[in-house]
C-alpha cells in the first residue's frame, strides 16, 4: 500500500499569517500523496460580529442558524479555502480547493435536535473516497473546507476534526494513512499549562490508563477519542502536534504519536 | 466532435430564488457534457454594506480593493458556488463547484492601473482546459465562480462574462461548443425598453451593420463584443437570452442566436 498523509490544521494557525505560510511551505514540500483539511479560525466570528449577527455558542460550539451557515460557508469554503489553495499553487503544490459539497465528496445529515439544537450542523454519512483516490492519482492535493451537504440541497456545517477522521478512515482502505492534527500546541499534554508534560507516545492501553488517572487535559479528550476511533478503523498512525514543525512531526522528533503498539 | 454546453448565468437570476431553481432544473436536465459559470448578484454589495465597507464603483464596475476581494471571494466562491453546487447535486447533476484557483483552472494577472485602477481585478492568461476535459469525461459538471489567481498566491476578481468566453474558446479545441449567456432579458434588443425588438439572429455582418446604425442597446455591446470574439476563435454558437427558458433557448425558439452565417 502507498502512503497517504492527511493533515488537519486548526484555527489558530490559520489566523496567524506567518504560521500559516511556514506550515504550507513544509506541507507543500512533503513527498507523496496528501490531503489538507482546514478549520475556520476567528474570521467567521469576526465577520458575524461585523455583520451584527448574534453568535450563539453552547459549550464552545457554534450554533449554526441560517445566517451563521452563510457566514461559515463564505469564510471556510470561500475566502480561506481559496487563499490556502492559491498559496499552495504558488508553492508548486497542485492543490484543488473544495468543500464536502463538490463532486459529492462528503454527504452528511442534519444533527437531530436533542438537549442542544446545533442548527445546521451535519454529521457525516459518507465519503466519496473513489473521487479522492482519483485526484491523488492525478497528483492533485485536495484542500477541504468543513462544509458538507445532505444530498437534498442543504449545506451543513461539520466539525473539521471529525471530517479529517472520517476521511482518514475511508482512505485506509486504499492507503497506509497517517493523520496529523496540527495546531498551536506541542501535542497531548498531561498539564495544559506546561509544555514539558508532552506525552510522546500513546497506545490504546496507555490512553485508557492516563484517562482513568485523569492525566490528560479534558479539552483534548474529544480530539483523542476521534484519533483512537480512527486507529481502530484502520488508520496507520495519528500524530498530534505543532503545525509549525510539520517535518519534525513526521520524522517522529516531536508531537504525540498514536499507534496500536510501541 | 462531441457537443459541449457552457452556460453563464447573471446576477439577477441568482438573486431570485425561484428563477435560480427553475434555471438549475432545466440545466440539470440537459443531456451531455456541460459547464456552468456564475456571476455574483447583489449579495456581495449587500454584504459589503452590512460590513460597513465603502464600495467604489466606476462606470458600473466594482473597484476591487483588498477588503472587496475578500467579500467577492466569500460570496462568489463560497456561498453562491456551494449553494448552486448543492442544488445541482440534489437534482442528480454531478456538480463540482470551484474557482479559477482550484487545480490551477484559470491563471490571470492583475490589470495594470491605467486611467482607472480596478484594484485586484484579473485579466485571464490561461485556462486549464485539459483539467476541464478530464472532469467532463468523468461526467462531472464544473460550476465555476469568477475568482482567479496569478500563480504567486494572489487571488483576483475576474469578470464572469469574460471567463465564460475564454473557457468556451479554450474548449472549442476539443468540443463543438455552444456558449449561452443566460440572464433576465429576452436577448439582444434594438430598444432596451421594448422586448418586442428582440434580434433573433446575428452574424458578424449583421452585427457590424446594426452597430453602425446604432440599433443595438449600448449596454449590450461589451457582451456582444465578447460573443463575437468567441465566435472568431472557434466557438460554434453563442446564444443570449432568458435564463428561465433554457430549453427554448437551446431549441432555437427564443433568444438571440449568434453564428457565422444564417
Amino acid at each position: 500500500m502507498d502512503n497517504l498523509l492527511i493533515v488537519k490544521i486548526g484555527g489558530n494557525i490559520i489566523d496567524n499569517e506567518s504560521s500559516l505560510l511556514n506550515f504550507l511551505q513544509a506541507f507543500a514540500a512533503t513527498n507523496g500523496e496528501k490531503i489538507l483539511i482546514h478549520g475556520g479560525g476567528k474570521m467567521a466570528t469576526q465577520l458575524a460580529a461585523q455583520m451584527n449577527l448574534p453568535q450563539k455558542m453552547v459549550d464552545g460550539r457554534r450554533i449554526t442558524d441560517a445566517e451563521s451557515l452563510k457566514v461559515v460557508t463564505m469564510v471556510y469554503a470561500g475566502y480561506l479555502n481559496k487563499k490556502i489553495t492559491a498559496l499552495l499553487q504558488a508553492m508548486k503544490c497542485h492543490a484543488l480547493g473544495c468543500s464536502g459539497v463538490d463532486a459529492d465528496l462528503i454527504r452528511a445529515h442534519k444533527r437531530e435536535a436533542a438537549a442542544v439544537d446545533y442548527g445546521f450542523a451535519g454529521d457525516v454519512d459518507s465519503i466519496n473516497s473513489e473521487w479522492l483516490c482519483h485526484l491523488l492519482r492525478k497528483d492533485i492535493t485536495p484542500v477541504i473546507a468543513p462544509i458538507t451537504h445532505d444530498g437534498h440541497g442543504q449545506l451543513l456545517n461539520t466539525n473539521a476534526d471529525t471530517i479529517a477522521q472520517e476521511i482518514a478512515q475511508a482512505m485506509s482502505m486504499y492507503y497506509s494513512t497517517t493523520l496529523v492534527y496540527a495546531f498551536e500546541k506541542q501535542g497531548v499534554l498531561e498539564n495544559i499549562s506546561d509544555e514539558n508534560t508532552l506525552i510522546r507516545r500513546l497506545t490504546p492501553e496507555v490512553f485508557a490508563q492516563l484517562k482513568q488517572e485523569e492525566k490528560i487535559f479534558a479539552g483534548m479528550l474529544p480530539k483523542l477519542d476521534n484519533a483512537f476511533a480512527a486507529l481502530r478503523l484502520g488508520v496507520h498512525k495519528i500524530i498530534i502536534g505543532p503545525a509549525e514543525q510539520l517535518t519534525a512531526l513526521l520524522n517522529g522528533q516531536t508531537g504525540t504519536h498514536i499507534t496500536h503498539d510501541n
